[in-house]
């Protein structure tokens, strides 16, 4: 296609979101019509099972879950009043808590008002809040956010040592939705020592998200803690961001949270139409089916030239390879599908990677993400005429041209600012994409069954710990590894024993290692 | 394989350097001697070349360079005395330097001593001390470092706001190899902007790393800034982490960059041995060529199970994918090399995007990152004889056991602790496992020509700005876009037009657009 072509390609495919000054291109996909009229009648279906979906219908059938974000930001769309209340009420209690916070009315024993929150979380409970605190937060925000997303004790120990002169003033929202998973519950446990360290009632600073009746809620209600918020059972982790999940570390910051849910509601509407070309999610769910062949046989790589918005990509990781990375299909058919999504953010990345998208494996596609405006107040002009912006504006379009002409497709959104409002409607396009897509390739977006068979796997290693732990304890003399292993009751499980030990003679567990530390086979396990 | 066979052939592979107590497991790669056997002359080659290289070899064609990172480490091997001069030099420079910065005899007019620096730079000169600081730097460190790493205004505002209070301490490092890159140069200018605003005089707080006799360097030398760090004109970008462009930030840090050095010549030693199995470099690129067919067929998804790595994947992407993704071959064959990378960090992505390694499209590698040693200190038991360093442990074991059981592959590589020394080695490992697969497959690493054609593209487009704004100027009525680009003397460009004024419009550049923005044909673009 020459240029006049694109110029009309690109009109014909423009998407315009008036009132969230939106703009979607998918002009750069190379797909044709006969492509679109064959999926029309996928589209219609996926049209109708979106709006079952919103209807609540069971979308989760491993765990007979309704899946019912979209009404977070429109609580009239929930199915009954029950479930209306369930987001109206903890919407008020937020609202509540965070004015009490903010205003020291609700304040911590030896300080005069909150400074801080450590946020403990994993996946679900973690990306949305660090994706919008990146996004969102104002430059001093009226409380200042540090997570612990991950059960490293090192990372934990940087987090917490980091804060220790501000502990005595900083909240700790634990959020768990099953109340159950071992990383936040072990980050919990051992911020909560840190304040015994230093003299200070954990109680007094701590806060639970976690779903009524949750292990998470008996211990928060034991211990008296400050306050806890309900998660939704109908909110998968992944599309938890406009929950309390998001919305309590959000407000306490100082982002309008109303905003964020306002822009969410007019994309879902945007979203609901269930017309391909009106509908801008549908339209991103075509891209991706064509620049994937519905089989994700290339990656989505996302590049959005701002640079609050670093971690969208990784936001969109979860929540895209979580919903669609699926084993089988709706039908039980073996179909392994998801799309791989990487990228961080531009023009950073034209001088790290961009030279592999322009020359090299022809085996994604991309996502840009434009913003216009390019800051608050007015640019200098360090050359006549031309402002920091306009660079990142040409590197931008540059490279969305020379991708092209190298035969890389892309998709490019284009938003006003980054704003709450912006933000709650990146998220709820993406959210919506996902369930249509999903409906095309016919799978289940709602379920993880992969992540519940890690934990399963990571929990068989640490009885096998114990098991070795309690060999090692009843025997004398030092082992070798097979002897070992077969005393544990394991003894094909000779590798899985040898890095348990390696592992726990690294921390002084009691455990030494003897012989040559190359040949693992002629070590023997002793006590020290 | 059954498990003994498995741990048989862990053993037979295991790689275990006992200086820097690393271990590399390639066990997990389903190769088979076959192709083990074929690739022989290859690594012969293979090790040739990287011999070449370090003696000096014009090893960057296209810009008759040598390249000589593995100098860096150990000077004697520079091919002359003026080279080894080049590394020995600034050496005692930085170290004289960071002395004089941190005892208080270099310091701002009007503070004791510098507490912040803010490191400006983009890509090999970014990603290097981006990833060093997050793995390394004290919890306190000696000065405390951020970074502008992006041509984005609201970006660069953010960090120069937060730090406004602290402005009248912090150090400036502008790093460009060639001084002439659109993104340092205007994060530069925008700085000094702001310490101009604050009656600041920049040149007292600012550092160029740079090319002797760059744009850049003849600035600093102009404006009398505090001194100059030369970059080596035989160091890439992505490799100079070893160079003062890594060096001079990790050291005022309170770094021990001695350390990373010996840790990097150390490896580098180890990589040097012409021997597949006695070379982990070698077994690395053996495991990529396995696991890309040698095409690039399959990603690579960098795991490290500790907070401090989390940005190793992005140093490796850009490492990596700028090295290999390239389109021809040394014969000039069209190839579309490389290897995509992406990853952030265990158990943590267990969470996200986990779900699809394990169920989804087999279309990836994975590497895992191990650090034996689970914290500085002894950690507290939550359950009985269970830390949390246990269930990190777990969690990276089972995750790739249950992969390797769905017939995905992949590679771990076990450390001791995350400190200079490791860093340094891991560093070294993955620039020789780079040197040798691109022999391997027959390429061009030390090139990056789409990078070059990025700039061009976008240099076209802020020339196509300036030739629109001229148009405007000159015409007192308002324009279709049609016409405007045939004014501007791209008439077949209107789409490029449409952008930069929608752009201009959105920023207060006196422009205006007036029509609907949804039908782009329809819009006058006047002037405000």
């Amino acid at each position: 296609m020459n240029n006049q072509q694109l110029w009309q390609r690109y009109q014909d495919w423009l998407y315009y979101h008036s009132g969230l000054e939106l703009y979607l291109d998918i002009s750069r996909m190379r797909f044709d019509d006969a492509l679109v009229e064959s999926l029309i009648p996928k589209f219609d279906k996926a049209f109708q099972d979106v709006a079952a979906l919103e209807k609540g219908a069971i979308a989760n059938p491993d765990e007979q879950r309704m899946v019912g974000h979209y009404w977070l930001r429109n609580p009239d769309l929930a199915p009954n009043e029950a479930l209306k209340k369930e987001i109206t009420e903890p919407l008020a209690q937020i609202a509540d808590f965070v004015e009490k916070v903010h205003s020291g009315t609700i304040k911590p024993p030896s300080a005069v008002k909150f400074t801080d929150i450590i946020s403990i979380g994993i996946g679900g409970s973690a990306l949305g809040p660090e994706f919008v605190a990146e996004a969102l937060a104002p430059d001093f925000p009226t409380l200042d956010i540090h997570f612990i997303d991950n059960v490293d004790p090192a990372g934990i120990d940087r987090v917490l040592n980091r804060l220790k002169d501000k502990l005595k003033s900083t909240l700790v929202i634990v959020t768990s939705k099953s109340g159950g998973t071992p990383e936040p519950r072990n980050g919990m446990l051992e911020t909560k020592l840190a304040y015994e360290a230093q003299g200070l009632d954990f109680a007094q600073y701590a806060i639970a998200v976690t779903m009524p009746g949750s292990k998470l809620s008996a211990v928060a209600q034991a211990e008296n803690w400050l306050t806890t918020f309900p998660m939704q059972d109908w909110v998968g982790g992944r599309t938890s961001e406009m929950s309390a999940v998001g919305l309590l570390p959000a407000a306490l910051q100082g982002i309008d949270i109303q905003a964020m849910l306002a822009g969410a509601k007019e994309m879902d509407e945007a979203t609901r139409i269930a017309s391909l070309k009106g509908n801008p999610a549908a339209l991103l769910a075509l891209a991706w089916y064509y620049g994937t062949n519905g089989q994700g046989q290339k990656d989505m790589v996302v590049l959005p030239y701002k640079d609050s918005l670093l971690l969208f990509s990784r936001y969109l990781q979860q929540l895209i390879m979580e919903s669609l990375g699926k084993e089988t299909d709706l039908d039980g058919r073996v179909v392994h599908q998801g799309i791989a999504v990487y990228g961080n953010k531009g023009s950073t990345d034209q001088h790290a990677y961009v030279q592999q998208l322009r020359e090299g494996v022809a085996n994604f596609f991309a996502t840009f993400i434009e913003v216009l405006e390019d800051r608050t107040g007015s640019s200098a002009e360090f050359e006549p005429g031309v402002t920091s912006g306009d660079y990142l504006s040409g590197f931008l379009q540059g490279t969305r041209q020379a991708l092209y002409e190298n035969k890389r497709d892309s998709v490019t959104i284009t938003i006003k600012q980054v704003n709450p409002r912006t933000v709650g409607a990146l998220i709820a396009l993406y959210e919506r994409a996902v369930s249509l897509y999903a409906s095309l390739v016919n799978i289940n977006a709602y379920h993880q069954p992969g992540v519940e068979a890690g934990k399963k796997a990571a929990a068989s290693l640490l009885a096998l710990q114990e098991s070795v732990l309690n060999s090692l304890k009843n025997t004398p003399q030092s082992l070798d590894l097979a002897t070992l292993a077969a005393q544990a009751g394991a003894e094909d499980q000779i590798e899985a024993v040898y890095k348990i030990v390696r592992h726990l003679a690294a921390n002084n567990r009691g455990i030494v290692l003897e012989g040559n530390l190359a040949v693992p086979s002629s070590l023997k396990v002793g006590k020290k």
